[in-house]
């Protein structure tokens, strides 16, 4: 356990708004609830969801300041009353809460039934990139969508978090995987992780080229990871009693038009809903306990862009707000 | 086998339009396909499906005269050379596809693997008004949204078509069923099926019924049956993790504010998906033997609130406009 009134460094908002708002911070280490571990943060990987509760999503009136990082490696320093299976000492990896102060710190605390000892294979910077997008692509393409050896899966921004793992949990899950990118980077790593049709969105029109790929017939699943124009036209790349999954959550006034008719099922894939409703948090710890077992069979792996110090979190949100980040950006904190 | 150009009287329409548009013919027999049954018409089910066929919905570009009748029991009298399983004289129930002429008449082809033998303890009358509901209830609920033991499930217009199969598919599988209804024949039917709460949405605010049933969290499964504001308002009734059906597809741009969050899931029921996509046409002739198991196991049991004759097709097809028909209408053909 931490001394009382133990104090610690963390990047925190005071208010919502750009990225100017991450400031330094001395706060109080935090005390673990009855179902915590209390983390010392060694690692933190950054997420999109970082700058939108940044912004305020999520957060309508909680207390500041507020700390952000959804994604956490670290030590076990502490514990509460109801946890079991962990030790003082433990390398972990888990995804904290998104509507509880988060791992830009060096302390963070998380419900324990979420977490599990991280991959062994790897270090704490490259365990803290996985979380929260293997959980987010494993609940949409394993347990939610089902994915079957043998389907077409198209995953949108192979090149991305979510999506660089999506693709391998797909090839792993023997399905035909075709995705989308567009930078020399990102086209290369989707290349590397085996998807079986890379499409450069800029150069060629998805929707025609997936047409083309499946016969005219459309991919059983499609996973949108980007939203807006690239979910409304993710509806045209459905077949028949297929599923089309989003991350994002985009409105559309199109979606029951295209999918009545087609016998599709929309998922919508909201990791954090374990953490804002409290539902099955078991299941977090499940996920992170399989994936680690995968990553130290070498099948697998984090995609790491650039790892940011700790002073440079708000950097990270420019690099996420400005887009095309290839595989994951990660904070090394101690 | 048919005579050679044995004729057959029907109702068909030779434009789209009112209900005016339904008028007798004397038509050519069909003559069945690689996989098709011919089936000598006892009774023929209506649906709404029916009338929206009638307004245009699925056929454009189809040759007229139209026969509609997506429901049938009746004798096998014939066959193509692909079919297995059935001999001439077997008493069978099938929906035929949505994009084939239908039922409205002495004869029709239905594709074999949707066919199933009739509930021996039926009569072709109750028998026909089965298929298309039936099959609809259990692929929503069973096969998609997956509904388990001990949870709650929120049926609308509990005593429609639909909605009538829906709940005892619900009760046998252990769930708990709240149920809308307004009609004094609806209201009893849904009792009389053992729904466990029914609402009187005329009387209730249905949204705070199902909060307070629910302990604020709402219904694991709703499944909408009838589409517009009661579609939208059930975007309220659906609890984390929750799984939305909608078997009529209304548009709205509520869609993802309110279920992303929720990590829910939206599916979109569309048994026709068999007929207009040639996919897994098996799968309807297992859900209706399945069902007629059930049926002659005395767990399964329609409701007919009216037999029309063959002249009174275009009667029925004004009553399913008007709403608010208890269980189903059928149709004496033979």
């Amino acid at each position: 356990m931490l001394k009382r009134n133990q104090t610690m460094r963390a990047v925190a908002l005071t208010e919502f708004g750009e990225a100017s708002v991450l400031t330094a911070h001395d706060l109080p280490a935090p005390t673990p609830g009855e179902h915590d571990l209390l983390i010392e943060v060694h690692a933190c990987g950054l997420n999109p969801i970082d700058f939108k509760v940044r912004r305020g999503a999520l957060a309508k009136g909680r207390p500041m300041p507020i700390i952000l990082g959804f994604d956490v490696s670290g030590v076990v320093r502490g514990m509460g009353s109801a946890v079991n299976g962990f030790r003082v000492g433990d390398e972990v990896y888990a995804a904290p809460s998104l509507v509880r102060n988060g791992a830009n710190a060096e302390f963070v605390c998380v419900d324990a039934r979420t977490v599990a000892l991280k991959p062994k294979s790897l270090d704490h910077v490259h365990a803290a990139t996985l979380p929260l997008v293997t959980i987010t692509a494993w609940e949409a393409l394993l347990q939610r969508a089902r994915i079957q050896r043998g389907e077409t899966v198209l995953v949108h921004a192979g090149g991305g978090g979510v999506g660089h793992v999506a693709i391998q949990l797909a090839k792993l899950h023997g399905c035909r995987v075709l995705t989308t990118a567009s930078s020399a980077e990102s086209l290369a790593l989707c290349k590397e992780l085996g998807a079986d049709v890379v499409i450069n969105y800029r150069e060629t029109d998805f929707v025609e080229r997936v047409k083309q790929e499946t016969g005219g017939r459309g991919c059983q699943v499609v996973f949108d990871t980007v939203g807006g124009e690239t979910f409304d036209r993710s509806l045209d790349c459905v077949a028949a009693d297929g599923r089309l999954i989003t991350c994002v959550g985009t409105p559309s006034e199109k979606i029951a038009a295209k999918l009545f008719r087609l016998n599709a099922t929309l998922i919508f894939e909201f990791m954090g809903a374990v953490g804002v409703y409290g539902v099955r948090p078991e299941s977090h710890g499940e996920i992170l306990r399989a994936a680690a077992k995968l990553v130290d069979e070498g099948k697998l792996k984090p995609h790491v862009s650039r790892v940011l110090a700790f002073e440079e979190i708000a950097e990270g949100h420019r690099l996420l707000e400005a887009g095309h980040v290839t595989g994951k950006l990660v904070v090394k904190v101690k």
